[in-house]
């Protein structure tokens, strides 16, 4: 796991986007619950496929569904109640039937990062039989990182 | 909103639950978030319907949803990390299409509530139109009732 | 309850802020789940409160928390994944130990909401003691009342 | 991140506790949310503890605090709404300053899991500094595994 505490790759476009945290997300240490990290990856990557002009829900419409088969997240900091976080979401491995997402969590502002993480999900039909991740979406996700 | 403040009926039979507070329950003032008390009702009305023989997944089987359309919840005390909360629930009006649930959530082993509230339920077909209460819902909750 | 069933009095200053809807607050019935609705109604009052250029955040440094004693939602329509929320919220009653805050949730771009709901707040010190509201948050509020 | 996948090593005592999966777990693909399953580990761990005879709490009167510094999770199969959960935990290892849960989630009455995870916690003072994690609860640990 150390891939995941690492800065993404050179290679990669990073997407940005942000998060208040609140009361609800606090726990009694006075930090951030450490589930709501996941919580904050889903907000990353929902904003990374709409940037892209390929939302989740245009995938659903298409028959595919990506359901999370692993994730990992390292705790370097604490985030706390009011912090605005800046999500940083990148697409780390495109296979044919899997993408594995990495995410940065930074207090904005801040170069440091809060947490580090990562998700790796299925390419399913509604089924649930793997189905190759669309060309359209291959295609998409390409023009996005050249573009960046 | 003065009922929810009241206990239980008389005629009504209380079904009763437990749930232990863990620290994802909790915010950074050292008690529960005030939302997660609408998921304790949720505990409690689920374990009530299992009681009555006639569980949520039968009723979805048969056809019929009870989405919340009123809720309320009025917060006496505070609830803590660790603490094992017993959940009081029973049938507040049974209507045609219209189910009304109350609660009290207490710590186990004392008798003043930390919060009670309410929710509301419409009785809907999977296309969202009203449908009349199962008869052998009504049937089964009066059972349910006598036995008490 | 009827009054959170209604729009905001002509008098009070709504303040608009928006949330966009994550598969985590979805359930199984393809709908944001309920208790949902209470997160973002902190959602709300945390950003009336910092447009009002007094955070809960400075709340707390001064010695006063404003803990829910009491809320209440009513869920007209259902929010769905990847709804882009507005959030409406505002005072309706400022009292010396309470505060009342009002809330309409809709969906972005609609006139009809999605539900409305209330939260009552009582003004605390740290021991948990009453304390008045102190004069400089309703100086605040009075202010921004007048600019809207 | 081979080993979470793994069942607990022989030398290990698993300690088994239960969780019933309420709606508000579940998102709109039907599934449990994939955040929820490390609150399951939190409630394994807290009832592992509570079974040493060292609970979380009592370590905080201590002046311990053991934040989640790393966090995975494998999810093979999925769990559904008001499925009946079997969260089994163990220590995976027990450093100076660092404690290892593992974690697998089944469906009670089955025997393959429906997850697998782990979680890396530092053993703090709460100025949080690392402090070795404290003898008696060492002992008491040692005393659990060998009862087992």
């Amino acid at each position: 796991m150390t891939r995941e505490g690492n800065p993404a790759p050179p290679s990669a476009r990073v997407h940005v986007c942000e998060y208040r945290v609140i009361y609800g997300d606090t726990d009694q240490m006075g930090f951030a619950y450490y589930a709501n990290y996941l919580r904050w990856f889903e907000v990353g990557r929902n904003e990374y496929l709409r940037a892209v002009g390929y939302t989740y829900l245009r995938l659903e419409a298409e028959g595919i569904i990506l359901p999370v088969v692993e994730a990992g997240c390292r705790y370097l900091r604490t985030a706390h109640y009011d912090d605005l976080l800046r999500i940083e979401s990148w697409i780390e491995e495109l296979g044919r039937v899997k993408v594995r997402f990495g995410y940065r969590i930074c207090r904005n502002g801040e170069a440091e990062p809060l947490a580090t993480g990562f998700t790796v999900h299925a390419s399913l039909d509604p089924q649930s039989r793997p189905r190759r991740v669309p060309e359209s979406l291959v295609a998409a996700l390409r023009r996005f990182e050249l573009e960046g």
